[in-house]
């Protein structure tokens, strides 16, 4: 049964790949054998992040970045996590469904992710589904967040390349500094860029890029200015996402870069089976009944949490 | 030492509050034995959390809602959680101590978290922050969030009283139940509401609270409509915010929440626990000898994770 998921998804197969990631994000029973059996199908996809405030027009960016690349015969999976966007949540998806084409259609895939409810995960999650894409023999996975939450910026950084897409109205580049979204952009995209405010925010940006950049470092951040609703930049928004990734492949430094992914995921992994291995019937009821004594102040947390280890 | 700087921060000294936060955020040797010297001293405060969009006016809030304390004869303690907040982060935070008198500056105490850089953690070390400000003798908490990311809204959920700000161009009432504000606010504030569009979004606010009030329930969450520039409304939120409080206490709530939240507190003690024990050097070895092997897609990580375990 799990085989011959796998080898469906490992074709391509559409409603396959839709009961892989319900399997995952679900963690129905065999879900991680499911992973097992896909994982060295994996490795081929490149992972491009799309993050920034909420109303920058990434899902349009998205969008028009997913028509380029069939256009240029690529196979598509997009993952959108973004609490904030109307194309989250499932209830909504049919507003991005409907906009495709026959072409679309057979190769591109894509997946709203809940973020709301599941405390935590979620980064390990969106993972997992990339993977299962990955297997499917998508030639691009674009991952849409949010940039404002630290486990959605979180998210973005497990790909590739991080596009960071600002508007002149979302705030000054210090904001956008403290919002933590300067370190993790390898491009940077300022979008709506015929209105007012524009051209301070590119020289802002440059600036700013340039100021940190390290002496030793051999490639200065480009930032590409968009009019999304008109699709204009895409050509050119592509074009530097690809010499991004010349640059990390000639460089050696997506293998690095890939590494470091692969130890994040492996924390999270054995992190969650030890809560699972450790929250035991006993412990939960010793827990239950002590949980008094510490709103009492009979106790302390950190003594009796040590006390459970 | 220890014991000398809990007494310091009990007796409400300033310096001594710094110094125990700034061992808490830093895990300086012997943070957590002072957070078990404070223990007992802390329950008193009662902690108010305020979250919203970028660009809602949760400082100004916040800031009118510390004067109005203080006047009424309160101590004040305020944790701000915010990334895309010019208060927040050390270099800034000249700016909100500047419009502090006298009075504010004896029985008000603010304290900015970086939230960059600090992976996870930080749930927990803003609740570590609020007991020491709970044990200098704070009668009320602010923590102000950013409600965006999921890890923001889980901060301001470990409040007594959460406040949701909310503006007319913060976007539909669909999307603030979609970035899973709706489930969270005990309070809602309108804030700008001379600007068009604010009684439309009352509306709709109203009627969506109004479908998913449960039918046991027995409050209904109030709407404030705040001018926060101009300090209108202030009185009116605090006093919704005190009879919020009053009625979690007298039907036995406020209990059964802070219980709720101790039980979050100590399953992430515990998980940090397990992370430290588990990783020790021999584990790392052996995670740094097979990754490249992963990388290849030799071996899978979940089931290398298996094997560590």
């Amino acid at each position: 049964m799990l085989k011959e998921l796998a080898e469906k998804i490992i074709k391509g197969n559409k409603s396959a790949i839709a009961k892989g990631i319900s399997m995952v994000e679900n963690e129905f029973n065999g879900y991680s054998e499911l992973l097992k059996l896909l994982y060295s199908h994996t490795g081929h996809a490149y992972l491009i992040g799309i993050t920034g405030p909420p109303g920058a027009g990434k899902s349009t960016i998205t969008n028009n970045l997913i028509r380029l690349l069939v256009k240029k015969g690529y196979k598509v999976g997009v993952i959108a996590v973004d609490p904030t966007s109307p194309f989250t949540g499932g209830a909504l998806l049919g507003d991005r469904i409907r906009m495709q084409e026959k072409e679309l259609d057979e190769n591109v895939f894509i997946r709203s992710m809940a973020t709301r409810g599941s405390l935590g995960g979620l980064s390990a999650k969106c993972k997992q589904t990339s993977e299962i894409l990955d297997a499917s023999g998508k030639d691009f996975i674009l991952i849409e967040t949010v940039g404002v939450g630290q486990s959605e910026l979180d998210i973005a950084q497990t790909a590739d390349t991080t596009v960071v897409v600002l508007v002149p109205e979302s705030g000054d580049a210090v904001q956008t500094m403290k919002a933590g979204l300067m370190e993790i952009g390898d491009i940077f995209v300022i979008n709506k860029s015929d209105r007012e405010g524009s051209d301070a925010l590119g020289v802002a940006l440059r600036t700013m890029l340039h100021l940190k950049m390290k002496s030793d470092s051999d490639r200065e951040t480009p930032v590409v200015k968009m009019i999304a609703l008109r699709d204009q930049g895409t050509d050119e928004l592509l074009d530097f996402i690809l010499r991004h990734r010349d640059y990390l492949i000639s460089k050696g430094k997506l293998e690095v870069k890939r590494k470091e992914h692969l130890i994040k995921q492996i924390n999270e992994l054995v992190t969650s089976r030890l809560e699972n291995n450790f929250w035991t019937d006993d412990r939960k009821n010793i827990l239950r009944k002590n949980i008094d004594r510490i709103v009492q102040r009979e106790l302390n947390p950190y003594d009796f949490a040590e006390s459970l280890l």
